[in-house]
């Protein structure tokens, strides 16, 4: 059982059908996946997805109104950190660990924070805290504005020759599914969720108390060169945190988990197994 | 066989005697430690080193003037880098790593970036860069100022329990070896090393021109509450090094490689495996 070849599940709460695939091991505490912005289950790197399944349980899920999932997509960060609790608990997972890309980094550290029993631990990449610097529109409208066979290429990585020729391989992979991919998004996603990112970065918050608040162990990963949201972020939520672990990698921009899939995979299992 | 037992062996270069101990495999490139302020191949954590040398060759020795080594101890960083390098060209070794501890460091900084041949990729713990932040006379006099069993417990590691409780467990690792320890020191090394550290982190430098001419892979790793060497030191330098890596770990002091032995054993075979 691999990322593109898990068979899409489907969840029942209240009137919102919750679209997720498992895989990887039965035993052990799972890793549910909280994705970047406009991104789906298919926008994750099945190198990282896949090696990391290889020794817990991993869950992909769209939140509501992304991809096969039906419902509204709201446009806070708190809602839908609500409603992955929701889909947390209507799973009866007693307790998870979480992967948090980008936006999914704000829903995890807001989960983190409020759900101490839940919540095991979190690694968080790409990720600015309540209050954080974000380049969100301009780099945005910029990568949008030159052409290119993807944009996560300008988007997830540098400019260097080295990290392009990465961002092909990870691109090319993310696209290794064929059948039931999810469709994707129009605006009825993206400005709900660039209204929820902008939102979180401009509530200043008296002493980061989210971030205080969160006593889980906490690995912050992050690129040297992240132009949507800098990396002096993760060094401050690194500062901020009680038990928080930072990785920066070099040449690498806001995908620096997928430029690195080996290296990412080992830090994420000497994180979690510990 | 491992650091406590290894058998203390001499190399003459000129009219200086340098000791030094080889443990580990004898294939792979070998990792060479350079040493923190006052410290001898005895100051290193045995679990540390020992696990390290699992899958390569490590070397420790002592520097000029230091431990069982004869000669004078110089003053400057540069120097002390020059009779490093006459140390690893004396043996023979075409290649070398370095881990290198807090004064380590900065020789470590000198030496990769003055021998891309010579030196393949450095870790460096607890370091500052030329012209970085120390504060190391006030720290090292008032932690001599309180009585205690080890000066290296408010050195090393932070005031919380479970920091402390590491850092004793630390400091019986380190009193292991019973046989042939080297001697501890006096003002004829602590002196000139601390004129040198001083020296270094006084020394501003044009656009941090030595990080800028390092194009080995850096392994960076550093405690968030370093008293001696703030963590802001470690991010500036990630920043200023083109292939580097910066691991920050949470709770820790100086010797936040101490006090995660494990935790940095993983992290170190990761890097130098890549």
């Amino acid at each position: 059982m691999s990322l593109e070849t898990a068979r899409t599940e489907h969840l029942d709460i209240g009137d919102v059908r919750f679209a997720f695939r498992r895989l990887g091991a039965t035993a052990g505490t799972p890793l549910l996946l909280l994705q970047h912005f406009t991104g789906t289950m298919d926008s994750w790197d099945p190198e990282v997805v896949n090696c990391i399944a290889e020794s817990r349980p991993v869950i992909a899920f769209n939140n509501l109104g992304i991809g096969s999932s039906t419902g509204r997509t709201p446009d806070t960060v708190e809602q839908m950190a609500a409603d992955a609790r929701s889909f947390i608990q209507g799973l009866d997972l007693p307790t998870v660990d979480l992967l948090g890309f980008s936006l999914g980094s704000m829903l995890a550290q807001v989960l983190a924070a409020q759900h101490p029993d839940l919540i095991r631990k979190i690694i968080i990449a790409g990720a600015a805290p309540r209050g954080g610097e974000e380049h969100l529109v301009e780099v945005v409208g910029e990568a949008f504005a030159v052409a290119g066979p993807d944009v996560r290429l300008p988007l997830f990585f540098t400019p260097t020759e080295e990290s392009q020729r990465a961002g092909r391989a990870f691109v090319a992979r993310a696209m290794a599914r064929k059948e039931n991919r999810d469709p994707d998004g129009g605006d009825d996603i993206s400005e709900p969720q660039a209204k929820a990112i902008i939102g979180w970065c401009a509530s200043k918050e008296e002493d980061q108390a989210t971030l205080r608040a969160i006593a889980q162990p906490a690995l912050v990963v992050h690129g040297s060169d992240d132009t949507m949201f800098p990396s002096i972020n993760a060094y401050n939520m690194f500062k901020a945190m009680r038990n928080a672990q930072l990785l920066l990698y070099p040449d690498a921009g806001h995908g620096a988990l997928f430029q690195y899939p080996e290296r990412f995979v080992t830090h994420c299992r000497t994180f979690l197994d510990e």
